[in-house]
């Protein structure tokens, strides 16, 4: 299979050599921003709002990246599908936020706290029938069937983790079950769907699957990262938001291996439950104890190798600029500060 | 167009003749028994006490018999597109318990009263992705067009809902919108989707689509209507919730139509708002206001008026058992009584 560079695609669309994908990624922009609209007032207010916040735009340029290293060139329905990844994202997003009642996302106020819960619940289902309203007009029933039970297993892993909240064990127990429901295979639904877009083989899409998922996998284990090593100016979170949530992520759970340590979070935490909650005093000192225990320094080594893991899964794909892009966008996950 | 009375479809299922709805209903109830079963115990929990509470089940009943009706016998697609249809006015109802903070619906407890706010916004999203995932094993791209786009169409409505409430001027510039947004047009989806799945043409398609939208604004009318004049114990829904809750539905809109009930009704309803409520003697009087001014009984009319509307657009089809069966469910549903 030969890659070609050159931006010139079965729909006609003709960009500059190693433009591609700004230019789609722009396309894609300019399309979330043209579906959402409504005759509803509020119902653009909220798209416009949570797309113009902007956010890193991950799963569309996975969706991107992928499709063009099979060698795609429908760049329409790359467009379409790409958005539609980005539409399922935000509207489980927002979903969250009501559920979380956090008062912050991407540094800007979230859908609740600016539109309460009502119209939150409302604009998460607007964005996720408008996606599934785009998939439709891709009209491949390969990649419906793989996106929706996509979003079938986002919505039981964030019900597995209400069900774990609070419970150091459950957590311990259901940890990778949860990462990869509700994060790594979405990731991985949206590189396997970019490749069955390009027309790529059963192999191939496999590849590419593995990839999303490990990147996932990545991704998710630096989000755990940075809810306690990152810098609240920068990743526009409060530190230890998570574990304040009863979110126990993986540093925490590497932590509580030593039974020492596990005893020391277990006491810190059952107080806080008793006291409504976990004072500034002992979110510092388990964030200092899951420093001391070297298990923050592992959890970012399991990350690294979890994208090490995914570029591995490039291999059986003919190399190209992106290729390059998908590892390097592997590699710059695992090591990102927002 | 020749209809087969006799149950024997593409599929290889025999029914007895006579028997053929009553058994696809039968096999609707188990195949959503068995399609909202998952690892996650808790997602299993929540949608089989949703789907044991019962239901009217008109949505899935609406799609088996226009299938019927256009001559479809591919029962296996018919039951998953009628479960389909249940799934997504199902995750309707779970968001919008959510939203109006409802205690009570079909007579038991609701899911955000029994799981919380947390899990029920999941739940709804858990099964509007069954219901495209569904939707993804029937293959058909107009089939997920339509019904998407409905999707999209109930969430704007739902939402011009919220931006209306206790405004009556507003509710009476938006009541027709909503009703048709809300209910009529996935009614509408309903028919015209089991109308594609048996192959009819754009005409019949447009017909049914016609009766289903006529049908559901005779559904919310009678729904409006309950919501005054029902037996409590029959709907398991109290007098007035809609109108304590600021929905201004049809009797109160036709009852302020007259300046002297409209300037009473809006002296009662201002005065509850200083008060944080409507008072059960404000509430009986503005029941009294809309029953004496003729208001009900208008509105019932149009609730005929427009489930005779809907059989007519049936005369275009060639009689059977199954378009008679059509036309029953639309004159039942407008002098229902739960």
């Amino acid at each position: 299979m030969n890659v070609n560079l050159a931006g010139f695609g079965r729909d006609g669309l003709i960009f500059e050599e190693g433009e591609t994908v700004a230019a789609l990624m722009q396309m894609v922009e300019d399309r979330l921003d043209a579906i959402t609209v409504s005759e509803v007032e509020v119902a653009s207010d909220i798209s416009t709002k949570l797309f113009a916040a902007g956010g890193k735009r991950i799963r569309p340029k996975l969706v991107i990246l992928s499709a063009l290293a099979c060698g795609g060139r429908d760049y329409t329905r790359m467009v379409d599908l790409a958005a539609a990844a980005e539409l399922i994202h935000t509207a489980s997003l927002v979903h969250d936020d009501v559920i979380d009642e956090t008062i912050e996302r991407r540094g800007v106020a979230t859908a609740n706290a600016r539109w309460g819960n009502k119209l939150s619940v409302l604009g998460g289902d607007f964005l996720l029938s408008k996606a599934f309203s785009l998939i439709s007009g891709i009209g491949d029933p390969d990649i419906l069937r793989v996106l929706s039970a996509n979003a079938v297993r986002m919505s039981e892993a964030e019900m597995l983790q209400v069900m774990c909240e609070g419970n150091l064990k459950l957590w311990d127990a259901n940890y990778w079950r949860i990462v990869e429901g509700k994060t790594a295979s979405f990731m991985s639904a949206c590189c396997e769907c970019g490749a069955i877009l390009a027309g790529a083989n059963e192999l191939t899409r496999s590849m590419l699957a593995g990839y999303g998922n490990q990147l996932g996998m990545a991704f998710q284990i630096t989000d755990d990262l940075l809810d306690i090593l990152g810098d609240p100016s920068v990743t526009g979170k409060a530190i230890g938001t998570d574990i304040i949530n009863g979110k126990f992520t993986l540093p925490l759970l590497l932590a509580a291996k030593n039974e020492n340590m596990a005893n020391q979070c277990r006491k810190l935490l059952s107080e806080s439950k008793d006291n409504g909650g976990l004072s500034p005093d002992g979110l510092e000192t388990i964030v200092r104890l899951i420093v001391k225990s070297g298990a923050a320094e592992e959890a970012r080594r399991t990350a690294l190798d979890c994208a090490r893991s995914a570029c591995d899964r490039l291999s059986g794909i003919p190399s190209s600029s992106y290729t390059e892009a998908l590892c390097d966008l592997a590699m710059s996950i695992a090591s990102r500060e927002y």
